[in-house]
């Protein structure tokens, strides 16, 4: 069914509220999810109700969560997500760190106790739109294991960077470090297919071309043992900053059942006046140009503006099974 | 020849010191080319001398540079290598970071001006070794294309991380963003033997088995479009914030002529007591213990450490070619 912004809001909002969401956390994670459709990264966006409303009612977050923030020296914070839905953390770090940046010239700012944080580049989207770059990386239940080891030690800790363009949409990068998505594994094992090697290991670490084996078993990192080491990177600066869970010690999202993941997240803002206060810019633009000589580039974070101008007008295709899901969940709580 | 540490220092400066490089940014150089064999890392080690002294005959780079250094707020300076070899302005950079970091939570330095600098964990070591997360960044002259792309518009663009551990020498994180190094088509080229698809790319951007064609051409990124990005995002990080040349607009280290790199390259340093003064060591502790759960994995950078023990006492097999290489330098500067 099409449904506007507003709609997709109000429904991702209900759905959520239902689920003993607070309304503040409800409406802005609504906003983030909705914001995900309109963006063509429906992996992100109303299907996620479902899945944060069970994580709701199963306790594995806390329904009306506090968010605290404690400064560390002059250019550092640490906000504590307080078990809640991430959105509105992820919020108050990107504020919290853009103001950082605006007053020394770099802004960290850890999230522990934490949670799904969705698109990442939604973040660093907003901080590049308030003038500075911005780094957002995450850890997520673990999925990849370590260079020459066999066990689920990484999440596909994704990661997130945004660069303003004068006049124009930021240059916005986003990816997870697994090879590919895992979303690609159930789409073959729905079809039964087999998968290309170098996707997923079966549990003992083995490869396989088998997406089932592969779902119950382990990612492969981008690039092999560098894509692992570079998980390493993002893990020890996420988990020994914000002191958040380890990924090995985060229950998977996709079961409704488990623990409070209670993952961290970590942004770096940027001022990018370092070198002098045009040399950013003059940078950014000499480079486009450069690359629109070539052309076959694309580049990064275009797409998603583009359909989201259409969104925004035209609104957005939602499969009735996603719609009918979080009415389904609505109309049990009514009844519960 | 076997050679001590401290003969490695005295070849590699008399080396730099006869094509006219100056007695401090020789000597530096030096002590870092010599630290590169000792850690069993050839490729950044004495066989460097011949190159870097090739580049200052065709003054490629200033023989006497200065070195100086602009403060950004709080927490950011930019340092100018004056177009002289890196190591002495990269070992500013990284106490300057180091300095900041210990007043405001993270220090952000710009190298601008720069050169071939090394192996990068050396100075992300030293960060860590001081009690500090280490982050380090470079460019470096183009090799790999853009997503989508057929030209060379990356460097092989390296990153370091280092954390530090209690008592313990720091995990040392230590890379280039092409899925292997440019040194394997050169053996492969020189045993006449063909190349594994995703190595490289011939000039026009079309995938090869052929080393020779890989050489001329470009080189493939870690993990495919994903490693491109990463390239991307340690592009402009480095260029945008510093103002040093794009990985495109610098010629080849591999050349003795050619222009003067003018290359940068990014320090974020970290204290890592945000979360709490014992959170960082105490998180670190722990994912050693479960990473040592898992027989097949190895630490990154233990290796190196091990062999440094070693080499420091015993001395380092350094290849005839090698020596007679920076000699016949030598000689030629007496003669000419």
């Amino acid at each position: 069914m099409n449904l506007s912004y507003r709609e997709m809001v109000e429904l991702a909002s209900t759905g959520l509220r239902s689920a003993g969401v607070s309304q503040k956390a409800a409406s802005e994670t609504a906003q983030f999810l909705a914001l995900a459709e309109l963006d063509g990264l429906a992996s992100h966006g109303l299907a996620r109700v479902s899945q944060y409303a069970g994580h709701a009612k199963q306790g594995r977050i806390e329904l009306t969560s506090k968010i605290t923030v404690r400064s560390f020296k002059a250019s550092c914070a640490l906000v504590d997500a307080g078990d809640g839905l991430a959105f509105p953390a992820l919020r108050a770090a990107t504020d919290l760190s853009v103001n950082l940046a605006s007053k020394t010239g770099i802004g960290l700012v850890a999230v522990t106790n934490s949670h799904h944080f969705g698109v990442a580049g939604h973040f660093a989207e907003a901080a590049a739109r308030a003038g500075y770059i911005s780094l957002l990386l995450g850890n997520t239940p673990a999925a990849m294991p370590m260079v020459g080891g066999s066990k689920a030690i990484f999440g596909t800790n994704p990661l997130a960077a945004a660069f303003p363009i004068t006049n124009a949409d930021p240059l916005v990068i986003d990816m997870s470090l697994s090879a590919v998505a895992r979303g690609k594994l159930l789409v073959a094992a729905k079809k039964g297919e087999s998968i290309p090697e170098g996707w997923a290991l079966t549990s003992e670490g083995k490869p396989t071309r088998n997406p089932q084996e592969g779902l119950k078993g382990l990612m492969v990192p981008m690039g092999g043992d560098k894509g692992a080491l570079l998980a390493l990177i993002i893990e020890l600066l996420v988990v020994g900053l914000s002191g958040s869970r380890f990924s090995y010690e985060a229950d998977s999202f996709f079961d409704a059942k488990g623990n409070r993941p209670r993952i961290g997240q970590l942004l770096i803002t940027i001022d990018p006046g370092l070198a002098g206060s045009k040399i950013f810019a003059n940078k950014m633009q000499g480079f486009l140009k450069t690359l629109s000589s070539d052309a076959g580039i694309r580049l990064p974070g275009q797409r998603r503006f583009k359909l989201r101008k259409v969104g925004i007008k035209e609104g957005v295709n939602i499969p009735d099974v996603v719609i009918q899901e979080i009415q389904a969940g609505i109309r049990q709580s009514w009844n519960g």
